[in-house]
């Protein structure tokens, strides 16, 4: 994290606060700034000034927030709380805090807390430095996307005749954490046959049989660091129609790989896989944005869509999974994680992406 | 949901807008108004009116949402998004809102769609309806309480000298699924011999040894309804001083149930537990509080705390998880989840309570 960089960008600002919140509301900046990789920390903030870095959490955190090297703060109540947070923004007017990182309302009972200050949003200026990835960063990148692809290699051995979609993200679940996953980045989705053409299916009890097709959606966190894979797997010859289908995608995700590169267009990289569908019987089929940036967060800045006009840079992760889904019959989408490279991209989950017919 | 209510609780309002946003910033009041028990729904609303219910989302969830009996407006861009806004607000000028559902960011850009209208915060009726659940919600919380209470008895057999802290997450993980959780409803939390001092351990690399304790914090969701349990096992015959903590808290826990009912106060609830904590040896070791609500979060409203002045009502559904911790040597929770009913409360989770020496 480099805090400089970010109070060069708000010139105006004394001191940033981040509040991380609870499980529905809360800011993994508190974490890209911490890097804290264990630890829930509900309702606790980080301040940071040019030179200073305070944790302020929790008795409930502090064992966790003590084994790192780190200056922590403790209180044990909300008027300690409330203490703290006056104390360490003392003699500072202008403090920065992200406004899409907390809640409405929790924005209004920071503004209670802190009468004095004026609060100036440095989100943006956080997202684009979290959009591109130190070293420290990468490294826990690879490790994620390291443990989907032995698990993505595993899921044919996996797949039994009868078995419920349920099961099958079950073990890919275990699969991951057995190979040090933390957790799973998202709800695993698994879906057979016709829930394939659910992009975002969820559900989990239909039967795998025979000729179906298998599209397994999985993350893997490592160190609060998200991967990301789809593989579409064919249980049994896939129809014409569905290999037709796959070898589509595939292509398409060939060309968004292609596209890729430092100081290309987001919008133009999307394009371009779009177009290998659009121009084949499936055109309209491709019914969501080529990939999204991925770091703490599984969905996180940038997006690569059609409305996405922004520059890839360098050190930037993204997913790239082009898909085809057809209501009733299935779908196919095929997900990879890359790093941006000053001429192209650096895929990072290796697991097999040709067509397998299990 | 009970909409007829909360127009009562909000008199001048004439229409209420939930926006689900992302994983970090989402509102679980999206999935209490429209019950779906699938999908995700980033970035879709529910707009609520005395007489109907809309959901407007992206064509990624449409076949999801039109799988359900409801009403759903499909977007394919931003601007028709906020056309439909526009059309489904149209000659409305107070909205309810949630405040604590979407983030201040969120909140900018709502009024910047929606320039003419007046938005009033509704989040604290919606949660005093949502922490007094319907029979429909008790159902799926009573099967998130069943799932965690059959792996919770199966804990011991799984135990394995030398086995990883991360090991045993992931199995007790996959039980939940294999018995109908469709996720966990928040990163389990294993922790063995002195790791069990941290309240929220997370970590893992410890490997299981004669003589620890092991304490494991999880729980289940079920159609987005969520348990939440802990149990503290032994492995191998704990010393005199672990096994009075155990005894400590389970005493602290039966106090804590035994002072539930319908009309009590939740700070008297958690006293009367704490105060068996603290006339103990173990005194000021209990660090957090007696509990929380359950239902769409994990932590959700209400929290039984030393600060929590509320009454509990009948069919609020709360954990009672007192707990010592012991720094470099320890610790011992034991969490139920329990529905109030009139005269007391019933114990929803099953699994065996009294100390278990493996």
């Amino acid at each position: 994290m480099d805090a400089e960089k970010l109070f060069d960008l708000n010139q105006n600002v004394e001191g940033i606060l981040i509040y991380n919140g609870t499980e529905s509301s809360n800011d993994p900046s508190f974490f890209y700034f911490t890097q804290l990789a264990r630890g829930l920390f509900e309702g606790s903030y980080v301040f940071v000034t040019r030179k200073n870095l305070k944790v302020i959490t929790s008795q409930l955190e502090e064992e966790t927030a003590r084994s790192e090297d780190l200056d922590v703060e403790v209180f044990t109540s909300g008027k300690q709380r409330d203490d703290l947070l006056k104390q360490v923004t003392k003699g500072i007017t202008f403090v920065g805090i992200n406004f899409s990182g907390l809640s409405h309302s929790d924005y209004l009972s920071l503004k209670e807390k802190l009468p004095d200050k004026e609060f100036v949003d440095v989100g943006e200026s956080i997202s684009s430095l979290r959009q591109i990835k130190s070293e420290r960063e990468l490294t826990k990148l690879r490790e994620a996307a390291k443990i989907v692809s032995k698990v993505g290699e595993a899921i044919p051995n996996m797949l039994k005749d009868g078995m419920t979609e349920n099961e099958l993200a079950a073990l890919v679940n275990y699969e991951m954490m057995k190979n040090g996953a933390s957790s799973p980045s998202f709800d695993t989705i698994a879906a057979f046959g016709p829930d394939a053409a659910e992009p975002h299916f969820s559900g989990g009890k239909r039967k795998l049989k025979k000729g179906e097709v298998v599209l397994v959606d999985f993350g893997a966190k490592f160190q609060r660091y998200c991967s990301d894979m789809t593989r579409t797997y064919f249980f049994g010859k896939p129809d014409k129609e569905m290999q037709e289908m796959y070898e589509t995608v595939f292509k398409a995700q060939e060309a968004g790989f292609k596209a890729i590169k430092s100081g290309e267009n987001g919008k133009v990289v999307d394009g371009a896989s779009r177009k290998v569908i659009d121009s084949s019987r499936f055109k309209g089929r491709f019914i969501h944005g080529l990939g999204h940036g991925l770091g703490l967060n599984v969905h996180d800045h940038p997006a690569l869509s059609p409305q996405g006009d922004f520059y890839l840079k360098e050190n930037m992760v993204v997913t790239v999974e082009p898909g085809v889904y057809i209501s009733k019959k299935g779908g196919v989408r095929i997900e990879d994680d890359v790093i941006v490279t000053k001429n192209g991209a650096e895929i990072i989950t290796s697991a097999p992406r040709d067509l397998q017919i299990v």
